[in-house]
């Protein structure tokens, strides 16, 4: 059903049925009213979003991720995700790199989305400054303003996470945390430290470099566990940090699930087959994709404002690493 | 350095350069060997795939993996070799889905990428039956004739780690197998089976359905072992599972790198931190990631001929899962 079909059985010019449906005021009411009613009883909704972009000027969107392979399970998703929604508008996914920044060669693209944008990523700099509309996973915590940011409540799941923890008879939480050189890691740690505030305990802290690689993950805890034996509960942000610290746990003498909770907060297939599964929050990551170039498309087409951020649900997934 | 520079240090005209330096035949054989030398007195040598690829219409090529998420770490890295590559082109690398093959949209790129192309996937069906030139990494065990094949030497690599854990006192040798769908899975099931009639052992052996979920590799482990009690090595073939039957080995009363070795045809991240790290093959991702663009690219600048195969190495990490 187009366009044409809808004007022909209203009897009007398929200039006329545009201006009608687009309530262009061209129309007399009377006019427009008919053409409505006869769209409507032939089933055909005009996609505004899937029009405006008709209009796009090379059918392919950016994207670029941190090159950090172990969130390689989270970046693939998310990656299918981006794909999946752009090929509902008939647009390609581009991959970019240093390289389009460097030569500012931004004229492939009608839009990037930059999934975790770094602080530190030069390549984020590039993409922020340049005239292509952008839209982050996760709030950029440099300088520029992106033409839209999706973004998950971080803050109010690891609250649930810490309440659940405490729930299971935790008194001395400690926290493995990931820098602040992304809002996704400033946020965990401002969480934690002010729910150990709230609930009058000491906190236990300890940051790492995103990306960091397994060894210093576990020396880290190591460190932690030494310098305070009676640490009950361990939460590990960084992806990939909770099933890489279990063998520097059993060999403190700890029991997971017994005199040591753990939980992750990210999830990956990895911990369900942990001995025992990990506890870990469910980022959705290609629901974030498919939502980051869906929020690129409305802003594209002109459907929503610049500067639009929109929330993404996530989740907590309880396994037998925090039960008591 | 370039062809301008060349041409006026040598006395002719820029086209007489370029002529002379692609050996054309339109210019006299004295003229030629005077610019090839000053040529390369200037240390001016011409890329002659860049400069083909600079009469290519799309600046793009495309790229399609299987969507598994168990595979993910092995994808990621060599989805980042392929845009490397491609980004030293100056080209840039476009994800294709099922909605590029039904809709025929193949006119935005010069050629595809296909990682681990499996028989069942229709998207590869649809990218082979193409005019398209296609780079498989691993073969195609369908029909279609890809225009260029990157391959690893898997029965070799398997053959080195069969016979790593015979020296290590294994008998009885059993095999987690991917099913046949993809050339991998299959050169591997053959070479096992040829391995354990050459030693005069008998194979036991399980198949399991590419990108499996973890419950169906631990029921199907489970099962090998009740089977077969005198089993005292396991090698699994699907990326993941060697961590995944890690509790079932153990809810055996196994003890990993003890009365049971352990090693995966798929490395990662991961199994360098499983208790104790298990014993891989290192297929080196990013590196074949990197192989199939740049045959791609060779291919495309007519450099080399379609049908060409070329080798990829891999390689053997031992850790402590297969030593006694």
């Amino acid at each position: 059903m187009n366009l044409i079909e809808v004007a022909k059985a209203a009897g009007v010019s398929k200039t006329t049925a545009s201006d009608a449906l687009r309530n262009s005021g061209r129309v007399s009411e009377r006019t427009r009213q008919h053409v409505v009613a006869v769209a409507s009883k032939l089933g055909y909704s005009p996609n505004p979003v899937a029009r405006s972009l008709r209009m796009a000027r090379t059918g392919a969107i950016g994207l670029h991720l941190p090159e950090v392979l172990t969130r390689s399970e989270y970046y693939m998703s998310f990656v299918f995700g981006v794909v999946d929604q752009a090929a509902t508008m008939d647009y390609d996914v581009t991959l970019l790199t240093a390289r389009h920044v460097s030569s500012h060669r931004f004229h492939r693209v009608d839009g990037v989305v930059l999934g975790d944008p770094l602080e530190t990523d030069t390549v984020v700099h590039g993409l922020l400054d340049s005239p292509v509309p952008a839209v982050t996973c996760e709030r950029y915590t440099g300088e520029a303003e992106p033409a839209g940011v999706v973004l998950s409540d971080h803050a109010a799941m690891l609250d649930t996470l810490l309440d659940h923890l405490h729930a299971q008879g935790a008194g001395h939480i400690a926290f493995l945390a990931s820098s602040t050189v992304t809002d996704w890691g400033r946020t965990l740690q401002s969480t934690y430290l002010r729910w150990c505030e709230r609930h009058g305990t000491r906190p236990r802290l300890r940051e790492m470099a995103f990306g960091s690689p397994t060894a210093i993950m576990q020396d880290n805890v190591r460190a932690l566990l030494n310098a305070d034996p009676e640490v009950d509960a361990l939460v590990c942000a960084p992806d990939g940090a909770a099933a890489a610290v279990l063998p520097v746990l059993r060999a403190a003498g700890r029991t997971i699930g017994g005199d040591l909770l753990l939980a992750s907060c990210v999830d990956s297939a990895a911990l369900t087959h942990t001995d025992p599964p990990i506890t870990a929050i469910d980022l959705r990551p290609r629901e974030a994709g498919a939502a980051c170039a869906q929020l690129l498309f409305d802003v594209l087409s002109g459907e929503t404002p610049k500067g639009t951020v929109r929330a993404q649900p996530i989740g907590l997934t309880e396994r037998r690493s925090t039960r008591r």
